[in-house]
């Protein structure tokens, strides 16, 4: 159920075993040094989210350069953390069910933990569980800033929540989970900047509420990497989540900033490498990366390097290109570089990152939430 | 990067942490007896596809009803399911890389193993991993029967590689892998049927091509869940390969047959079991799985025993219901138990079947190749 890695330490990347996930060190080194200055200028704190990555590693190397945290979306990802050394963990998430409150209650007597409510039967059952270990829980409550998913409406009903929160033996009021998932894809910055405006405007509201029943809001945290900028300019978050600008994806290659660029400059540190197993006819080939390789939620990968070559099918174990014409031809085990459709479920397929730098493996990192879905 | 499993054998099923990856025993055991049966009366043998499982426990339950060995996609797959005692694998697809062809040389040590080529070039590659490890694998050659994507054009560019093959020290001539795959997801039965007549014409004309050069054809393998009637009717198939049976798919739900009924009477014995974690607003609902819990390459999960409740968007690890008017609520814990848009990609994301019978946990078998992308 663990796949031995693709490489070793040292490996020319020719000889890497396709398909693999491969991380180009120096592309992820500047993408996280880029991030990390880029919220210090804004003023505010970063806490990347580790459901992207899955790797302590990762977090690690996020860490040192001044993450304050990670966020998690499930428990699992929470204890891989940990386990790896991450102190601060924040389930940027609801958590329901006995036995996962309890795991999220007995970490919290390791680390510090946060997790977000969006009903109050969340609170009560959560009060149990830490009263059980013994420990405390800072909790969010959720607002639905216009995605849509989880979460309270902005304004009072965040504020009667956050009344039970004070309330329970154990547990703390942590803030306000503010996250608007869909606007990180909207292609157009302008419109991209507007529906932030918008998820500000309920966040306004329910600290304006909170204010007027006399609470505290220790933070607001949020934001994704199509949009952190938006919401940093309105002042009212102090916590931005961004998770994917590590990597990018195609999908996010499809976003555009005010001068029509890639945001913010990120670069594509991830792909999956892929070989070429069939060139059945002129024009076509078949490699082997299909969808149980490379993610296809957000659209098929893009083909990095050749302008002239086209990923135009994925089935579970074969990816298919098309060639350009007059473009020159691939042949059996020619290696393809592909741009993941969407990082985040890409990596969850995968057992191993490979992390490449001057054309040589230079380190394997584990991603150790894979499959950690509970 | 391996997960607990969600559950202990003798659990009730409403102590299985979600989202789990469940087997109805029952409605699983009926799909592999009535295959086997069905395989048994059309008069052809049945060599299930370990891609859709990846258990070498499922592939020893479809060897005792009879199958006589299993497919594989990938080496990797193949050196599970031989490891876990099944000693008879066709990898039914083409494989490229020295790495892997030593892999699949050292494997042909301890089974028997096949391996599809449609190139020259893979031939003498196999031949010099054979050689090394004083090994033998049949080969057999991939003919494109319709599907677009690997395999030779049916005929005499067959016949040459099969000259190739007997010419090659250390390999043999195992038969013709003519599968349609693209055939098997044509939802209407005379248009499938139709499909797969079109796909007889290429093998009947690679046979005669054989026949013409004094060459014996021991096999011909191929076909799927979806269309293996069609395939045996025409007495041109020894060996079906379907996978998808033992477990259906809401996609192969959307298959009829002649009647109009689901293809064959094969039940759905696969779900995901999920739990409602946040009901923010009446008619609506969110479970605590997304597509890293289901895949959606072939659409959204079903909703079983809810005609009444829609699985109406996936994200990362959110599903979206939407409760129809009138229908009842769906409150925080609730169980919703998913039919998975596509079988194996959904296999693939979990470590652990949870198999019930009778609302009990009876095994976990381990997805022992799950993620055996080289």
């Amino acid at each position: 159920m663990v796949q031995p890695p693709p490489a070793r330490v040292g490996d020319h990347v020719d000889d890497i075993e396709t398909p693999a996930l491969i991380v180009d060190l120096d592309a992820f080194e500047r993408n996280l040094k880029i991030m990390q200055e880029t919220a210090d200028r804004l003023g505010v704190k970063l806490r990347p989210h580790a459901k992207t990555h899955k790797s302590p590693v990762v977090a690690m190397r996020q860490m040192a350069l001044g993450a304050v945290g990670q966020c998690c979306q499930k428990v699992g990802e929470a204890e891989a953390m940990v386990d790896g050394g991450i102190l601060d963990v924040l389930v940027s998430n609801e958590v329901v069910g006995r036995r996962k409150l309890d795991r999220l209650a007995a970490l919290a007597g390791r680390a510090r933990i946060g997790v977000c409510v969006d009903h109050p039967d969340q609170i009560s059952a959560l009060a149990e569980s830490v009263a059980v270990f013994d420990t405390r829980i800072e909790v969010l409550v959720e607002i639905d800033v216009g995605a849509g998913r989880c979460g309270v409406a902005p304004g009072e009903p965040a504020v009667e929540l956050v009344k039970a929160i004070e309330a329970a033996p154990g547990l703390s009021f942590g803030g306000l989970q503010a996250y608007h998932g869909s606007a990180q894809h909207i292609r157009g910055w302008g419109e991209r900047r507007q529906a932030i405006r918008k998820a500000a405007d309920g966040v306004k509201m329910t600290k304006d509420a909170l204010a007027a029943a006399g609470i505290d809001c220790p933070r607001v945290t949020g934001a994704g990497t199509g949009s952190f900028e938006f919401e940093a300019e309105t002042g009212l978050w102090d916590e931005i989540q961004c998770g994917s600008y590590a990597f990018m994806d195609a999908d996010y290659g499809r976003n555009f900033d005010e001068a029509g660029d890639p945001v913010s400059g990120f670069r594509n540190s991830l792909f999956v490498l892929a070989s070429v197993m069939s060139a059945p006819a002129p024009g076509r080939a078949v490699c082997d990366a299909g969808h149980k390789s490379s993610a296809i939620d957000s659209g098929l990968p893009a083909v990095h390097g050749r302008a002239d070559v086209t990923y135009a099918g994925a089935s579970d174990e074969h990816g298919s290109l098309v060639v350009g014409a007059g473009a020159e031809a691939l042949g059996l085990g020619d290696k393809v570089w592909l741009i993941p459709g969407h990082c985040d479920p890409t990596i969850n397929l995968h057992d191993w990152f490979v992390a490449i730098r001057g054309g040589r493996v230079e380190a394997l990192w584990p991603v150790a939430a894979r499959g950690a879905l509970r």
